[in-house]
């Protein structure tokens, strides 16, 4: 079990920010196209991925947007938000093996609604801009600390 | 093995469009929890998502962004295009057993950069709004068409 604790609305402060790494796997690619249903070969097959402009297999775009969603969700500003709005720019690809660094920073706060906005920047270990965008979520203003279940053992193959 | 294969720049046409149909199961939102790692219990745990404004549980927002770019990438424009952006906006929740829509319509062309501006829009099977939004993307003119690889096995539990 991990417990997951929210930053209530009134606490958050605009400049306010996290950052979270995560190193991409061959095993991440596999589960999101079994998951989406994308099976590209540009993701999957070696061969073909070495004769297009990347030169190597690139994971899904959508998939570094899976980890700006957790990063909201588990860390700024938690449980109990509610996901309204994402735009996000595809900047440079991913490829097997790159840890990625997703930064969420509040920069505005709508005390009508509750409503939070953040920039969500997706840089990788040689410091190159992976996605940019922003995300805003209606926040609550209650302490939210809960238990997350463990999930059950998913094998590939 | 599935053959997948592209609609080049100049075949699409403003108005253009694809719906694609798909059925949330418990095993997707398990999926994108391990992938995401976004294991918030609302998405989880029953007895505590009973509790919530949603009385039950639900999707993750991303898992349909997820699906939409999907759709991008295998119908329209298909494979060899390049995603630049999307925006999303989650208007209403995705409940396990929810049949969602996914529909993709050609909304601008820009000659220039070969860039195809697409609306987004998912609704479920009771007609309801699920996510809107935009994404674009730069359109190769060649015909693509190539084998998709099957996918291992994936084991859940």
């Amino acid at each position: 079990m991990q417990t997951l604790e929210n930053i209530p609305y009134d606490e958050l402060q605009l400049g306010q920010r996290v950052s979270v790494e995560r190193t991409v796997l061959e095993e991440d690619i596999l589960l999101f196209a079994k998951l989406s249903g994308d099976v590209n070969p540009i993701h999957l097959d070696d061969a073909y991925a070495s004769t297009t402009q990347f030169g190597e297999r690139i994971a899904h775009g959508m998939l570094t947007a899976a980890f700006i969603s957790a990063a909201f969700a588990k860390h700024l500003p938690g449980p109990g938000s509610i996901y309204r709005n994402q735009s996000l720019r595809f900047r440079a690809p991913v490829k097997i093996g790159d840890t990625l660094t997703i930064t969420i920073e509040v920069i505005d706060k709508r005390d009508r609604n509750h409503m939070v906005t953040m920039s969500t920047i997706v840089t990788n270990q040689r410091g190159e801009t992976i996605v940019t965008g922003e995300g805003s979520a209606i926040v609550p203003n209650e302490k939210i600390v809960i238990e997350a279940p463990d999930l059950p053992a998913i094998h590939i193959g």
